[in-house]
């Protein structure tokens, strides 16, 4: 490919040669942002409004493989995955601070198409980039990165607060991340047996991309603010439906009636499950990595919703002592547990 | 060791039993936090203050080395260094928020020793943990740790802002992690080479520590609060007295003269430079991760610091085009460089 035509080592720049090619192209647009990159802190100011932070790391060959993730795609990503939790306190994101662990075998021009992405991400999601931490690592590459986002405390959306019978609701469609990685390791191990055969992912471009490059749901956020609905619950769909169902039934202290003909999921996302022989509806409630927003709003918000594209009622809330339970299509209840994916047993 | 007598799998408890294990004795202090683990995000609220925000990644084989860093001691830095961060803007860190990945190599008793680590350095400088990520790594042990801090927006201290004949001031000594670091390697060639010997550390007890548990200078910025003095700029010393100077005079856009003479280090640090053939002068200002704090103050300030043992005054700030000027004992000047250790020759 072309951006790999040239390759500049980092060991001819030095931490601060590489930390001063990063940054400068770096634009600041919040106010509240006082200083952003260029000493030991960021400085910040919120005035009356609460500050909800939060981080998470990427770690190759755990989060991702550079065999088939472009680096440009994983900046773009890692930014996103944070701002996804921002989001879901119904916040709005402000900054992020990024800390990168490079070895060398990559170059300075793979860096910067990592920040690359990671400015294109900022800019759409209208957060700065203001501060981090540049280091070398012996193997493999480490993103860690932590955002910040600001609300007026009384519009701040936990796990916690959802009340019996309000309305269990999701963003998008499930599952189509999880059939994206599965079609991309397929093609992985293709390529292995045969470095002639190139990568068939054509007419899957939809759920490729949503594990490659998936969106954070501002446009979700913007929605619930435009109908004046404050959730009584939330949580981003990072590790898969059905244990996101149960952080917000065992936070809450309820149990919940979810009915799988109502789990969003999309024709290509079921095309691409049967072709791997796959449950659609295990692939929604345990694949991860949608980064859609699950959420419960009163019954009296019903109108407000019941008619957006974006928004699927799925469920209800219900007492505590009927533990969450998703309904399947023939009507026979079923418990719902956790099968998220566990990653200590490697 | 008796910490090790025990060994949990972390495949036996899973990302979300671990971090229940992890949080379960976590104890908020600061008025500033609202919420802490256990949701997407942390929640703060600081009304009129300004925050400052820092983040650090610490990489197994590159910042640390377990063959002889012990893990508490690892979970006790790795806070420290950021708190480290906040206190050279003049501010007060709040919370930390912590990233960990490990490999399966771990044990939960590890993993409960570099957060006993932790939980001690965030109780010592009053600090609440608000948040994190716990992941699988594939090798190596990696931390990443943002911390957060407020101050008034006037007393807060940037790079920029030294004025011309303001003074130069460093808390504390130089050079002794540095010397710490070369005892414990030359120890571990030892011990590498015949697993006979033991470890011959004795005598030099502060050097070791200086480099396994450094503290953050929390009391120099209390003295600068009890003598009303705000510094005009200030950075901490953790890539070495001449690399933190530059940095000074690049963002004040100054030059300054600092006497050898008056560059602090202790008796112990000049016996371990000179058993190892190293200018005790050369560890102060190359060695790194000191943390103590470089400081300028107007002159009219002098009264009140003269007499405090814990801050020397080892120079003065001069015209730009002066550039940063060390003078010898002999007397004779040389140009300050930045002979910091660069991470990326590896």
């Amino acid at each position: 490919m072309f951006e790999n035509t040239a390759r500049t080592e980092l060991s001819s720049l030095g931490e601060f040669g590489l930390i001063d090619h990063i940054t400068k192209h770096i634009e600041l647009t919040q106010t509240s942002t006082i200083k952003g990159v260029g000493d030991d802190a960021a400085i910040l100011q919120f005035d009356a409004e609460q500050i909800v932070v939060s981080t998470d790391m990427l770690l190759e060959g755990i989060h991702f493989d550079l065999s088939y993730v472009p680096l440009k795609h994983l900046g773009y990503k890692s930014i996103v995955v944070n701002l996804s939790d921002i989001y879901s306190m119904n916040a709005i994101p402000t900054q992020v601070l990024v800390s990168i662990g490079v070895s060398n075998r990559f170059s300075l021009e793979a860096i910067e198409e990592i920040y690359q992405g990671m400015n294109i991400a900022c800019k759409r999601y209208g957060v700065d980039l203001v501060g981090g931490d540049t280091s070398a690592s012996k193997q493999g590459l480490v993103i860690s990165v932590t955002a910040i986002g600001k609300q007026e405390a009384i519009k701040i959306t936990k796990r916690e607060g959802a009340g019996i019978n309000d309305l269990l609701c999701v963003s998008g469609d499930l599952g189509a991340a999880y059939m994206g990685l599965q079609l991309l390791e397929r093609e992985k191990n293709v390529y292995l047996n045969n470095p002639e055969i190139q990568p068939d992912l054509e007419g899957y471009d939809y759920i490729v991309e949503r594990q490659l490059k998936p969106e954070a749901r501002k446009d979700i956020i913007e929605i619930l603010k435009e109908k004046e609905i404050i959730p009584t619950s939330m949580i981003d769909v990072s590790d898969g439906l059905a244990s996101e169902i149960l952080h917000l039934c065992k936070s809450s202290n309820l149990g919940c009636s979810v009915y799988e003909e109502k789990i969003p999921i999309d024709p290509m996302t079921y095309d691409a499950a049967r072709m791997f022989n796959l449950d659609p509806t295990v692939c929604a409630l345990s694949g991860g990595e949608d980064y859609e927003l699950l959420f419960t709003v009163k019954q009296s918000d019903f109108d407000k919703l019941k008619n957006n594209p974006d928004i699927s009622i799925i469920g209800h809330m219900t007492q505590q002592s009927e533990g969450p339970q998703l309904v399947s299509k023939s009507g026979n209840q079923h418990k719902i547990t956790a099968q998220g994916w566990n990653a200590f047993n490697l």
